[in-house]
């Protein structure tokens, strides 16, 4: 079976216009690379990458991909415009969890706190996760870092967006 | 914003022949109708369900609407090959929860304890329910009864799919 | 290892003086048989089982048990005066998947909805029944039931609080 | 309400000897203090923290407070020995948001990418945090510093066990 790819997005809710180019940018080449968009589905970071995602999907205009963004809240109502699939969760901030389990690879944009969880999930989860270098934050901070001692990858530093999700769909089998 | 409506398919892992044709049809009408469709994610209703639906967007081939499955394990492996877009939960049957929050609607195709705790759900979430008559289980059951006195509407008792979906568009405002 | 017993009881958030009652006497005769108790932490049922179940402890003031409640919301405040252990889950209605889980055996006490997918998820798990008889709801329409085909057993009509627990603690191999 | 004050204690599975000594000295002062420990009930520190717990709490032989285990599995057999109140979540990794909403203030104890999930939730959700010098791991990282901008206080630095507690019931405003 070859299932499209998934790729998560994560970042914060509120980031400086500089980090949300590189979000959108994020969200462009996902897009551009055929694959799903996972995240949370809210404002900042994410309200971008869904931005930049519709928009090359758009230019696309054949591939059926979508941008899901899995909500902590039980309604759809904090949802940003560009979500294409609203999973209203339920599960608060345990819905982190979903987001890192869902996808096939990260991408990383800056980031407070709430990134940080969904950083050390998919390192737990042994999933591939690429950092944008420049966006700041946690992203930046752990960028060619391992979490732990129990893998033997770095987090990736991503120079470009493209980068970023070349090296994930290398990771994952999807590329080459 | 006109969100595309999101449709729910509730019903056991294993079913008879007749049943499935039954869950096969729901998921052409919910297509048919342009919605998106969730469910569970696995086998049985939940997998003729996905089939149906993919069917009947092939032949539409236009509309970007996708079946989603959600799971309640931490990979993918249990989805049935009907699902675009596979949510892996990791959260166990609290999943359940999750389906029914995300629904605009509910179809339920017969079912046992596990459909049982969704109708509860769905009820309890006040979404709108089409119990499929001729589907046996406690679709069958409830079909026509109030779940409880929280709510003066009762289980839809739908004669086809059609009438299913059909009654959630208009019950959701979709429609008319 | 002779872990302590866990009993749940189930049951509406509201409910008339008699059910309250019988509620009352489920939660002492959990205390008078050394059982935890674990409920869903509010008002109605549940706060008039932790009231028993108080009530009685204070009166043996020798066993080390305890009422847990798994409340859905973030933070304790909704948890009623009686709750030893409060769990602010924060994964919602979901949370009723957690209290069946917890439990070794559940009571059951009148019951809409909500109660009614406890009952679902209960008996999907395994895990023995007692329903009350005479305390309406949910629990009076399945009791001497089966609420599907994967399971020989009966949710077991309890005539009396210490009737469900005697069952529950030999169902569960904690007594004869 | 006086209810009594609820410690986590977060750390690693497995850990050396000398970090488990000091997991097991932050149970006893917990005890000490009259709290409810929780912690994600497995083994490593986790288990050292609920062993220290019980020795301290047998010698007071008095006061009613308990170890309580939140499990990410659905059954309780990964629990260990000394956890009085087994929780099987049955929510995965997701339970480590349940292990922090619960606790009033959490004791870090070395850590992995699992403890900085629990760091970062922590820290999210306003949480005092106190972080064990000498542990090794993301609690010597993090001891002293702020996790994001969106707090103005810092992850104590605690020198010992008793700084932790007490540090944590002075911020929950349990002490002077």
């Amino acid at each position: 079976m070859n299932k499209i790819p998934v790729i998560g997005v994560i970042g914060a809710n509120f980031a400086d216009t500089e980090v949300l180019e590189i979000a959108s940018a994020v969200g462009e080449a996902i897009a551009d690379s055929g694959c799903h968009l996972v995240c949370g589905g809210k404002g900042g970071v994410m309200a971008a990458a869904c931005r930049g995602f519709r928009f090359a999907r758009n230019e696309l205009n054949a591939v059926r991909v979508v941008a899901i963004g899995i909500l902590p809240e039980d309604t759809s109502a904090s949802a940003n415009e560009f979500v294409d699939v609203v999973v209203p969760s339920g599960v608060g901030i345990a819905r982190n969890a979903i987001i890192t389990r869902m996808a096939d690879g990260i991408v990383s944009v800056g980031g407070a706190s709430g990134t940080l969880s969904e950083l050390a999930f998919a390192w737990q989860m042994g999933k591939p996760i690429a950092a944008m270098v420049g966006s700041g934050g946690w992203s930046e901070k752990l960028a060619g870092c391992r979490i732990d001692d129990t893998r033997t990858d770095e987090v990736y530093a991503a120079q470009s967006a493209g980068d970023a999700v070349g090296f994930l769909l290398r990771r994952t089998g999807q590329s080459e």
